[in-house]
């Protein structure tokens, strides 16, 4: 068996997330139906770096899997994506790991992006990618107080109530709010993240953009150590899983993703 | 009556382009359906910078349209963007126009963008938004290729057989080629273009990018005046008209779009 490191891409608009459910089609369906495919028909499981939620994108998610035989990388990252062509789901880059690494276990770092489209009216171009709020947001003071959030803390106050993970507390390493013209991008770095806790920041740092809130009660909202101190859950779609780190990223030896030199498209069925 | 100078942004994807036709349905039936209920339910006519292709978007078209009544901009806005609410179609300003300017003949600059997705992988994110070049392009060569076009020449050879232009001479001002990791850019500007002329200058431009043609063919296909000796007519999806430039612009006087300050919507009908 080889354990396969796989970079993802994909548009989460349409799927339930990137878990199975029985209500809808998951990203990780497609994935393992389309790894199927390379494993004799027989069914594979996934482990992921991050699980999002339905309507969150993904730039850079990595996810591994086990397969028989010897193929090389480039063969596994053409067969899936064939297998998922119907799909937003694209392998970037498929890489060999060490039978202990796991996507989920072994990273160390995940970094996502909110986008909101700051401007009156609602996005044609950027439908289903960013978060429209129409009325003026004040980026400065957004920023000023996101630097509140960082540090090791207990994220009670930003964690939803169906969070599975054993403890509130997290290190946040990165909170930026950075505005390039009508947009306004929330740049958030940690080794990992509570259930909504990026979406829970940025309907909170809304309230201060939109000068509701000063800077100082989102401080308070920390401390409280209460969901309901905090703000609401900014919605999915302005949110991107960007990349994942790794202590021996697995991707490390893969040539540059937009250098790869074959052009022939190899599906293995 | 008010002439009313109109910026639009929109998604071409499910459209048959800019112009009412038989088959299906265009943007400009959208803009002018909404324009009718901002004229007491009567047709109301548009004209426009850049009429174009399906598949083909726009972040900065400019239209106008003739209405009477004495409505704030804002609120011109504002209602037409209700009215369009289930299309990808929005318009991002308003502004009223001397009755004798015109959306298409004072403009003196139009500004395109084409942009290629290079790598391997097809795109998710980025699907119906850029033309997916699986092979890696050299850049630097399609750049110094694209150098050749710069200037007033007979553009027979980048002209599409429907071409309705009573003249295929044209100023070209701007043809820049600029990679940003797996993204390739095509910058282009002019007084005005032949139909397909950007389309046809990156299916050119192509061939040089995969070592194809040398530098010389394309001042070659240029000379020849003639559609056979260039290349093929790049697909519409990375195509977006970007800009139009007035010596006179009627959006000069407007708030900066992404600052307006009225949050609440008033439809007119």
């Amino acid at each position: 068996m080889t354990r396969w490191a796989l970079l993802l891409e994909y548009d989460g608009t349409h799927f339930v997330g990137w878990q199975r459910q029985a209500n809808g089609l998951s990203i990780q369906a497609v994935l393992e139906h389309a790894a199927s495919h390379l494993n004799a028909g027989k069914p594979v499981s996934s482990v992921v770096a991050g699980r999002t939620d339905a309507g969150v994108h993904a730039e850079g998610q990595v996810a591994h899997i086990d397969l028989a035989g010897g193929h090389a990388a480039k063969a596994i990252r053409d067969a899936l994506n064939f297998h998922m062509k119907p799909y937003p789901v694209v392998v970037l880059s498929a890489a060999a790991a060490p039978e202990d690494w796991s996507a989920r276990f072994s990273a160390n770092r995940r970094a996502y992006r909110f986008r909101i489209l700051n401007r009156r009216s609602r996005p044609a171009l950027m439908a289903g990618r960013a978060w429209h709020v129409p009325a003026p947001l004040d980026d400065d003071a957004m920023h000023k107080a996101a630097q509140r959030l960082l540090g090791r803390h207990d994220f009670t106050s930003f964690r939803a109530a169906s969070c599975q993970a054993r403890s509130p507390i997290r290190t946040l390493d990165r909170l930026d709010v950075v505005r390039h013209g009508e947009i306004i991008d929330v740049v958030t770095e940690a080794r990992s993240f509570l259930h909504h806790q990026v979406r829970n920041f940025v309907g909170t740092l809304k309230l201060v953009g939109e000068g509701r809130w000063p800077i100082e009660r989102v401080t308070a909202a920390l401390e409280a150590a209460n969901r309901a101190a905090a703000g609401p859950t900014a919605p999915p779609e302005g949110l991107a899983l960007i990349s994942v780190g790794y202590p021996d990223d697995p991707f490390r030896l893969q040539e540059p993703i937009s250098m790869a030199t074959d052009a022939s498209v190899i599906p293995i069925d």
